[in-house]
């Protein structure tokens, strides 16, 4: 075993190649459904890709314990499906017409048909977590379910208002640093899946790590929507604020702008378009009050809480690989 | 104890009133949620009523069996809870206006918020069921969803289209007669949580009881529809046909009528509305081919063999409200 720090991404997809495809297995082999458009929509989805990132999590969790056990390729396709369902959900909510460069799949199913396969999703998923007997985890899987889901509600009423950062940070934990966090638990339940409650090494250290990496990965997913152009998104530009939502930089940029600052944002938030204020005009402000670095220096520093979470665990590769992810998160640009 | 069998909805309800009461306020407390719309949304269906025949057969089950724990009163919460979950993202599909003669939650809130308040009930249900710390609870709840999730799909795949009498009823025992099924063997559930897997005494027998009721009680649901005028309903008459929803009586008269009645019957169905052939007309042919009263011969047969099932459980007043409940269901107006 090498000591040295892994490098890149390459490696580690290497580590994790076999887990990750037989995950993928796994996932189309769960969505297989009695009812055809379950399978139709299901396969959609798993063919547009998505980075995996979750199941990726579970596994470097579940490995760098030394659990080897299957229970990590069903738990990696349950929170990748959970994830999906949340997505199919979001899509009708957003009424969205992409996703990840593709048409979304209300776009091609209707909204009805997918409101019941996000649903089939959800109870597929359960229903997988239901066979490891172990009540940790559905109780992880279905609180977390449920915190999502209000996560959405709350993110709905707040739509086309100034929001601050601690709303701001309420929204992304249930948006995503909720499942990273999960998935990482997870991975320490399956190490000790008997262990009692509250007596498993590692799944508190390990879920913080997942929550701070969430909320890094959040935080630069919302200032690249901001910064990047359509081609690389795969989605419309600056989509957040064409919904109405405040991100980090832009509650920063609230908090310190000029009053004819603060007035174009809210404009756009309120119009939920850039008809009377353009995206070049919005960026042009956050640039300025240095929003847009306050925001990557955010995720920064969640991505720094991320790696110290792991100061206790023991050291081997999936550990390196763990310390290696905040930097790839942060790095990316799309 | 009297041996003189039940005879009044009154006598049920009279003697099932304190759990009722408790499953009210059961279901309402766990409907209040941190994200103020799902409260409303919750409060809202749990004042529009509805019969709550689910969890009284959870009662009648479990009360048959000597079962007096707390946890009918969570889990008959649960049933209704699954069962509005349903109620919710059907009303979304359907494009329903009115629910039991009042707005329906889509028109109210709309899709996007309705979406999420079904979810989350769908999640406080199983959270709820969690608390049991029993996996048959688990596993018949999961499956019951999915089922049902299913049926949905099916049905809309079917819609406009002339479907036959299998088909019909797979429909709807995955639309009613499955969680009747599952809030039967709940009962018997819970008066022996600790048995083994398939050493549950009457598990079976009341789950064939909950499954014949349910065929029964939807049978009819869809003759009433049919037959009965909006005021008595609480919605539009005939809005299955209106839906393209062909049930048993239609698909009797679609087997045994003249072409011309066939024609009629396939114009409505295709075009979703009586433009062309009118409700009165779609009567005149039901009545003509004994349609009605086939469906109603169909539905008696099964609330028989409801009674049936029940051959070797203990005689007690639980045992003979059991009896007298498909009686009711076969006779109801509404």
């Amino acid at each position: 075993m090498s000591t040295i720090s892994i490098a890149s991404a390459a490696e580690v997809f290497e580590l994790l190649k076999p887990d990750l495809a037989a995950i993928e297995l796994e996932f189309a082999r769960q969505s297989g459904s009695p009812v055809a458009v379950v399978t139709d929509i299901a396969n959609y989805l798993i063919a547009g890709g998505g980075k995996r990132i979750r199941p990726l999590l579970l596994l470097l969790s579940a490995k760098a314990l030394n659990c080897e056990s299957q229970a990590r390729i069903r738990l990696g396709a349950v929170v990748e499906m959970l994830h999906t369902a949340t997505l199919v959900h979001d899509d009708i909510i957003d009424e969205a017409s992409t996703r990840r460069g593709r048409p979304s799949s209300n776009t091609t199913w209707g909204n009805a048909k997918c409101v019941l396969a996000g649903d089939w999703l959800y109870m597929q998923a359960f229903q997988t977590a239901l066979g490891e007997r172990n009540f940790r985890i559905l109780d992880l899987l279905i609180s977390l379910t449920q915190q999502m889901v209000e996560g959405e509600l709350l993110q709905m009423e707040k739509l086309g208002h100034l929001i601050n950062e601690e709303e701001y940070f309420d929204l992304i934990y249930r948006k995503t640093a909720c499942l990273f966090r999960v998935s990482m638990q997870l991975g320490a339940v399956i190490a000790n899946p008997s262990a009692l409650e509250g007596e498993r090494p590692f799944e508190e250290t390990l879920g913080e790590y997942g929550r701070n990496l969430g909320l890094a990965f959040q935080i630069v997913d919302d200032v690249l929507d901001l910064t990047a152009n359509d081609d690389v998104l795969g989605k419309p530009a600056a989509s957040d604020l064409r919904e109405g939502k405040a991100t980090l930089a832009v509650i920063h940029a609230l908090e310190r702008g000029t009053g004819a600052d603060r007035e174009a944002i809210r404009m756009v938030l309120a119009d939920r378009s850039f008809n009377r204020v353009t995206h070049a005009d919005i960026l042009e402000i956050l640039y300025r009050h240095g929003s847009i670095a306050y925001a990557m220096d955010t995720a920064c520093a969640y991505a720094e809480a991320a790696r110290q979470s792991l100061a206790e665990l023991p050291e081997n590769e999936y550990k390196r690989a763990l310390l290696w992810v905040p930097g790839f998160v942060t790095s990316r640009d799309r």
